[in-house]
């Protein structure tokens, strides 16, 4: 089986401290490490970690940073003919601060001076023998390119809803399932007043969508499909950091569909194959084996 | 003319925000770099900087931070044959949020892994040839056996204090100038109180040093050599970064030094040479020449 993925990459440095330090101080640093990340790279990172063929499209500058994000990708077996390197560009890079036991993070982040992906640079024949394709829906013209290439080749589609920016109410429109965040759920209703999860997924639900989900962190997730709303709770694990959990859990939730598995049990793998994550620090490190996650859920059944 | 400097090397991320964020929050930055750093490290890069031999004497880990330290001192033609590169281990990193337009900034650093360097591991002829030292007395045991060998030669030797550590105070007795941070003058006085830096200036002089300074970043900084005490306004400049300021400070005072310059056109030169610096992100990307240092002092008379 094989999934592509169109979106954003970056380079994360990622450092540990006991707790975030006031302005104008000095903090010594616990741990610290260099990982690749971004929404849908990291997600594709994990579903080759479960033994499914991938494919990313993006850009990077021609930077360090680029190079390291390509390496990332190769060294997890993505596919990664599809990433454009942009001359005299710079790629995304961020800079995270983890705080021990709380698993707050502080993102310090670079916009890429590299060109977004214009929809004349996926290739023609990027869908071929692909049953999965994930989008964030960041490079917007790219996006709406490679949604509607994977509709006239019914293709499902999942949107990696980060957060809410032009046209990507009219992108989750043309997706099969839109799985969002917390923060995206929120800006539906202009980011006002108490969050109801459940009014926003079921607003969601009227995007079209087979299923749509929401995380919300340790408190899990809440998924509409079809008439039904349902709470997946979070699996408790020791978290050293968060980054890149919403984005194995893309990875999982895909995994399961593809797999043709119950909505439940898709939701219920992404959650643990996202918890399992968070026991080490960066965005990918800490993703674990599918032997790994099964274990793990038979263990808590 | 040759300066020998042992001490820590590092290398610092740096990157530039409108403000610092709240924790548990994302920030866009404007700018970022990476640079070598570290206070002998940068202070003998402004001595090579204006034409001066400089051999720098320090550990790294064998990481890619430790080869990106080595490369940023040999790319601006400092010998690190005394520089040991450690195996298994990591180097002291950085990451510096440095907020615009105030200057200020918080530090997040991250200890090295290698084990400082040894007074066996300095080589017997380190001094050969040699007008002066400059120590940082952050290798306590390396730092007392090189100024013990500087003393035996005649050869003079600057302690560059940054804060108060064990042996500090001992060390200092051994050189002939202390140039210390306002950190080290107040916790002369065990960091209580209203900061006196006539006070704190005046204490240095008892360690027995020809000159002892405190810089005071914006402030300029205060001075006593022989009987006299005197102040050297800091030079206004457009600061994007004071990273390494008072690194560049120490290397333009034992400049002046070398040339046997009057002790005020000395750290005259030093205050000039410093906020130059200031004008680049990073700790040695903005250092000035010679000719860009005399020209801004011929402008500032």
């Amino acid at each position: 089986m094989k999934v592509a993925g169109l979106g954003q990459c970056s380079l994360d440095n990622l450092f540990i401290i006991d707790s975030f330090p006031k302005p104008d101080t000095k903090k010594e640093v616990i741990d610290w490490t260099t990982a690749g990340g971004g929404p849908v790279a990291t997600a594709l990172v994990g579903l080759s970690r479960l033994g499914i063929d991938c494919s990313f499209y993006g850009i990077t500058g021609d930077d360090e940073a680029g190079k390291k994000i390509a390496d990332s990708l190769k060294a997890e077996d993505v596919d990664i003919k599809g990433l454009i390197v942009r001359p005299q560009s710079c790629s995304q890079v961020a800079f995270i601060a983890v705080e021990k036991g709380s698993g707050r993070r502080t993102i310090f982040w670079k916009r890429p001076s590299a060109a977004p992906l214009k929809p004349e640079e996926v290739p023609g024949d990027f869908l071929d023998n692909t049953d999965f394709l994930l989008i964030d829906g960041l490079m917007t013209a790219a996006s709406f390119h490679a949604v509607r290439k994977a509709r006239e080749q019914n293709i499902p589609v999942m949107l990696d809803a980060g957060s809410m920016r032009e046209g990507m109410i009219e992108l989750a429109g043309l997706c099969d399932y839109v799985v969002a965040s917390e923060e995206f759920g929120r800006e539906l209703f202009g980011n006002s007043g108490t969050f109801d999860a459940e009014a926003a997924v079921r607003h969601m639900c009227s995007f079209g969508a087979r299923a749509s989900t929401i995380t919300l962190g340790d408190r899990g997730s809440i998924t509409i499909a079809g008439d039904e709303v349902f709470r997946t709770p979070a699996f408790r694990v020791k978290v050293v950091d968060t980054t890149g959990a919403g984005d194995v859990f893309h990875g999982g939730y895909i995994f399961g569909l593809l797999k043709k598995w119950d909505i439940k049990d898709v939701v219920r793998f992404a959650s643990a194959f996202a918890a399992l994550k968070c026991r080490q620090l960066g965005g990918r490190a800490g993703i674990p084996t599918l032997r790994e996650t099964e274990d793990f859920l038979s263990a808590h059944v």
